[in-house]
């Protein structure tokens, strides 16, 4: 999408056809810096420190340092390396294990000589495959915010609510959750977002605000403790979230506080739709609540914040008492009972194991 | 309680014997600041600042602000005034009108000349008729605590949630949530409070976290997204919130989000428990989220966040991109169907019209 009139993706080949670069996306807001990887460490440390985040971004980013790897050292033993490290660097994204997988069948059978090259063209394809999924993702979600529009007077907007970012930085363009909200918004529909900040790391006021405002959708930021008063009092017609893992029976797993949203949603008869590209379903488990481990995070998150100071600095400051301690828990599990349907290329879906097996076969058969 | 071993008030007056005296709770918890308050308007001040919050609180302040008042001119134009002044400062809690009305109820029929020193009496009253009623609170929510601990191994602490600062700085001493928690704590129980940091104004990092650790209690700080996920894992076992309002027919204002934990109590069998004295309960209203207006605050309070930098200075980051718009709902509404009961000084009720309006007969029958 766009920023400040230019087109961007998240990641990207530069110029010189093997450095990576990348949208520093712990700078956001308050700064637009470009950053370069040009070894698998650097691509693994820019996954583990957040640097780049969101599952299919994870995924792109990963194969990408595959690549980088086998430029250095394309020998068997290398390509083992770059697996293992790449695939520690986060616990709960399954896109990251998928893109792996999908590197790894790809070059294993190769000679290391013709490895490089084949590992950029199948790196490339991840992210190219997760651009047209993602278009595919907002063709589909589209349908559900035209079918709310003829409730509304001309003025009015149609509410969408969202949490964390699952936005065009969280994948390689477009997002997942915003796909549809873009193109409702390009094709004239009146559109509002209500931004989650996305405690503890404000993914939502940091990045979702900040692409939404870019692209010229109108978003208010709220406290993530807001959503459930907005939906009581009919100021939200739809929630769209994305998701980290979604299980073969329609379990969500996405950032923690989610599984708020779709309780009050539930509670208020609002649509709660999850978007997500095919890759983040995980049919080889089927309970959410049980099966995925949940990333516990550092105590800083919770305990300090990072924002822009009266003077322009950037700055971190401690918001919890000293010796309080503190509890991080990235991700919850919003049980597939909750959930209104699951917005994925092939069209939305109902949250249930009849309806995913049915619409990805190879992928329900190949994990049965 | 006990601040670094000394016994503290959260208002109090000073040894002249007029001055009134308070924590500065804006300045909490990286520094301990007290402030003295001379006139009404800087009483005013005080609660609309929120140098003092709390319902019950802001009552009591209210109550000496009219004092204060009395002092300077005790006509019935300046009562009318001091009235006026003190009313408008905070929208929502229902104490600051109760105090208010308390107090004019007791000047009014006096002489001018009698009102001050009638007024630092009746106000010295509300404060220690709101500690007594806390003390009650405590008594009756403790055994909601002790019958959870048969259920514990000897190691294992009692886990309870709490949203927002109910604790003794919301109050002139105990608190309302707090109460059982000090109570169990101090016979020994072992008991572990889940803090909610409580975005946008952090009262939970803060406040809670603050007194909790003051007093010895154990706990953590979470964000206000993780409550839902510690209640599906069996990491909660009693969830007490404080409230400004509670209809006559049992539903509960309090600080936004409190709605969010009460349905995801709901949906795990958590008990969800709501701290109050009787004079929180609003019995001319009976629906709370058509009849309870709710307070809209700075739009400054979520896109900034204030806290103690590495250097030890007190600094406020902007976390929102520029020109992105902020809503800020200062309160929700959890209705009745929600909350397994109300700990009040007269015992735990159920929240429903009947149990109310039995326990606390001569103020329904004066509302009705």
């Amino acid at each position: 999408m766009k920023v400040d009139g230019q087109p961007f993706r998240s990641i990207w080949v530069e110029g010189d056809g093997w450095t990576v670069g990348a949208i520093d996306q712990r700078r956001l807001p308050h700064e637009f810096v470009l950053a370069k990887m040009t070894t698998c460490e650097e691509a693994a440390d820019a996954i583990s420190s957040m640097l780049v985040r969101g599952a299919p971004l994870i995924g792109a980013t990963a194969a990408y340092g595959v690549a980088l790897a086998m430029r250095d050292d394309a020998s068997d033993a290398a390509l083992d390396r770059a697996y293992a490290t790449l695939i520690v660097t986060r616990p709960t994204a399954i896109n990251l294990k998928w893109a792996l997988d999908e590197m790894r069948k790809s070059l294993a059978p190769l000679a290391p000589s013709a490895r490089p090259s084949a590992a950029y063209r199948r790196a490339g394809e991840i992210a190219e495959e997760d651009v047209a999924i993602n278009q595919a993702i907002g063709r589909h979600g589209l349908g559900l915010i035209e079918a709310i529009a003829p409730r509304k007077k001309p003025d009015e907007a149609i509410n969408i609510l969202t949490h964390c970012n699952a936005g065009w930085l969280a994948t390689v363009d477009w997002g997942t959750a915003t796909a549809p909200i873009y193109l409702a918004h390009d094709r004239g529909l009146k559109v509002h977002v209500w931004v989650d900040e996305t405690r503890p790391r404000n993914q939502g006021a940091s990045l979702t605000a900040w692409e939404l405002s870019h692209h010229g959708v109108a978003h208010t930021v709220i406290a993530d403790n807001t959503g459930g008063h907005l939906m009581q009092h009919g100021m939200v017609d739809l929630v769209i979230t994305g998701t980290d893992r979604v299980t073969a029976n329609g379990d969500v797993c996405n950032k923690i506080g989610t599984y708020l949203k779709a309780l009050a949603a539930h509670d208020n008869g609002v649509p709660f739709y999850v978007a997500l590209p095919s890759p983040t379903i995980d049919f080889s488990i089927s309970d959410g609540l049980r099966q995925i481990p949940i990333e516990q995070r550092s105590a800083d998150e919770v305990a300090t914040m990072t924002g822009r100071t009266a003077e322009g600095k950037i700055e971190t400051v401690r918001i919890v008492p000293d010796g309080s301690p503190v509890a991080n828990y990235a991700f919850d599990v919003t049980p597939a009972r909750l959930v209104s349907g699951l917005i994925t290329e092939r069209g939305v879906l109902q949250a249930n194991p009849d309806a995913l097996a049915r619409a990805f076969a190879e992928r329900a058969r190949a994990a049965g």
